[in-house]
């Protein structure tokens, strides 16, 4: 078994699921609880939701695993338990959530799960002050809303809901959570500043300062600090082929950018963009000069500091002699 | 007639409008429906609001076009009707309403409208979790929230709200709807992204993937791309006079910025900002030095591809042989 | 005596607190209500916080200064005094947010107020739509919120709330208010756009365009723009150590950013970044090239204009004939 959760959702006027909350999914739960499963209700095998009654909630609630959740047994909204036997293509929205919800609480990297045509399976939520609501039924109840004197606080209408309203893991910050989408991996001792923004399957291994994008696809690795509007090309829009990931201690500075991986101790000075055809001088730390090489060329190697010079407008390629430090005051006590 | 609409709203404790919703604003009405309405109530002429009792709502809601205003016979808030004879400067703050509204339902487009001193007329409004306050009345009410042990959640003070707590158009994703101003015009297909904003009185004519800033008067064409933290120049603060306007097929790369109008299959490499006075070498497909130009003499020119030469720090200006194409999937079943 | 304030907060489960709201905190109180106190209760010396019962609040509500106090009678939530006798480094949360308070309250300005040590101090809080919440107690809370067919919605998880659900000084806009921290700075006549941020202990004085990034320690002067996405390097985290500050009448324009504090009447020009390293060619105003000197050495000084010469990608400082005004409209009737 890969994955197995207790979830409650939201559907839509005709029975699709909108949403799921999976308060604790487990990742390779134990078999033992597998086979505890089988005595309690029918699973055929395979990827499978099964709808869940207050009896078999009470049952389930005898297993450590599901601590909470006879909380559920009094809900309006529809309980389910939701079983992926393996790690295939989602093809359906609560294998989807599940997905998301695995990566949110950490226990599994970006990149390690097949999410192969999630944004077919996702479908377009308007996400309210009172919950999930589908776009498509939001005209009428917006109308009731100011009727009754109210205003339906309409917050996104996205396939992916803001992850604090799912996760929220140990010993982070994040200043604005409007900007961390579910499916974020967000590692202990990071900090989300307010310009920071961290998309589904990518993420910073923690801990980290996150002033920046973090695209899809995209991993920073700890002790690295992306700097206020620095961006990290993506590859689902605008960008290119190749996943970005940065390494150890590197500082990507304000409004500055990358198109290629980065090994450890990289800095990226402010305001300067690197796309992988951009031309590198390579001047070494006597600062001779080593000759021009794209900057795809470069990719994923360490210590190299980049910056446009300013007495030529030539890009080049330094060692980078000086690492950044974190400061650690903002990233303790979170 | 130009436009009506019915509408319900707020009012401060002078009895001043702070902001009015029209759910199904109408365009150049048929005139039936405007004789229909002479026989209901007593419009003058020219552009006019009138205050509508219960009567007066049963009696529209029998036109086919008024349909769901019968739902704000209980409404305890003002409920009108707004009549604009012609196209005129706004004068009171529901005429301003009204066009704004018909810039987001995309019964006009951008720039198309007279909006001539609507920033005097709109009242600077703070929009909190119990609806619009004036900011004057607002001490009070947060005290009074505390000592109930709440918080008067204040999400904006200004003076335009976000845009889908009034309006939803079909087909989009707003990833964070804050970054939407009521008056953007977002067509059919277009996504928003997290750090993506649309203005008032601008917008995107869709498909469109929108993760930089369409400034106030400025429209993007089907098929471009705005990447991450993108900057259209606006007239309002710190840019010129000359409004922008990008064509189809364009992508603004990531921490780019266009200060001149692009026609159809513009690029702009990442981090490169094209100012009015930026001086561009001009080179053919052949890589044929053609000579030097103000970037604003290439004002509304298709084709173009600007980079700065990382050998040598000039901006230049290519023949752009590979157009953009937006990735499907991230736009449909918006 | 320095400051003083009556407030009420919000505790964790433990009786830690998380968060003080102070309605009117006031700076160097006269002697006279300082008086008074002491035949009310029992104040020490030094700087302490009492806890107000109802008695207390009945007798301080007959002091002017303490208006609105007797709202607070009923609050179910822990009502306080908290007395500072002197301008120290904060040692408990609610001296921590009273200073904070008189930052946003424009009582003191930016950096005139000791606030060593304000980050360990600070707890981390989730905040949520039912108040302030310890993240550790958060997750049973959005368990049950659910299992009630309620999504408990978690706009932040930060040290710092957002300040306008504190204060909302007079004069301002604030398109996004999650982007601006309580302790912030926020002068008459000051619009913060969607895209602009304001750090605790930092601000603009009034009136001000602010649509990028003010970092902590950060003063920006009257009538100076700050484009969007423009960045004021900061001294927390990947910046420097020179604290910057921005005079008067100057644009940063978009995408553009310093490192270096600005005189007066100062241009950078679009997507241009000048770091304290920058190498910089001086130019007078009839063209004639005056040396080169870093970007350090040119802090502070007034009618400089930055810009990168496109056709030799060398960073030029010129002299700037042409300073900005703000655009009157948008800064009136705020």
């Amino acid at each position: 078994m890969f994955s197995l959760a207790f979830g409650v959702g939201t559907k839509n006027s005709d029975g699709a699921w909108l949403e799921i909350y999976y308060p604790r999914p487990l990742l390779h739960p134990d078999q033992s609880i597998v086979d505890h499963l089988s005595t309690i209700l029918d699973y055929p095998e395979g990827n499978y939701v099964i709808d869940l009654n207050d009896d078999m909630i009470d049952k389930l609630g005898e297993i450590t695993e599901f601590e909470g959740i006879v909380e559920l047994k009094e809900s309006s909204k529809p309980v389910v338990l939701t079983l992926l036997e393996r790690d295939s293509s989602p093809k359906s929205i609560p294998e989807a959530y599940l997905k998301l919800h695995l990566l949110s609480h950490r226990l599994v990297k970006p990149n390690t799960l097949n999410l192969e045509g999630i944004f077919g399976i996702l479908p377009n939520v308007a996400w309210t002050d009172i919950g999930a609501v589908d776009p498509k039924e939001l005209g009428i109840l917006q109308l009731k809303a100011r009727a009754a004197g109210r205003v339906l606080e309409v917050s996104s209408v996205d396939k992916f809901p803001k992850m604090t309203n799912y996760v929220v893991p140990s010993g982070v910050r994040i200043a604005h959570s409007a900007r961390v989408r579910l499916g974020a991996y967000l590692g202990e001792g990071t900090t989300v500043m307010h310009e920071g923004f961290v998309n589904f399957n990518a993420g910073a291994l923690g801990p980290n300062m996150v002033e920046g994008r973090i695209s899809q696809g995209v991993i920073i690795k700890s002790g690295t600090d992306l700097g206020g509007s620095a961006s990290t090309a993506g590859t689902l829009s605008g960008g290119g082929n190749t996943l970005i990931s940065i390494g150890q201690d590197c500082l990507i500075s304000a409004n500055a950018g990358t198109g290629i991986p980065l090994g450890d101790r990289c800095t990226i000075e402010a305001g300067l963009y690197i796309t992988p055809g951009t031309i590198v001088q390579l001047i070494d730390e006597h600062k001779n000069k080593l000759g021009i090489v794209k900057a795809r060329d470069l990719a994923g190697q360490s210590d190299m500091l980049f910056i446009r010079n300013s007495q030529s407008g030539i890009v080049e390629c330094r060692s980078n002699l000086k690492a950044i430090e974190l400061n650690e005051m903002l990233h303790t006590n979170n």
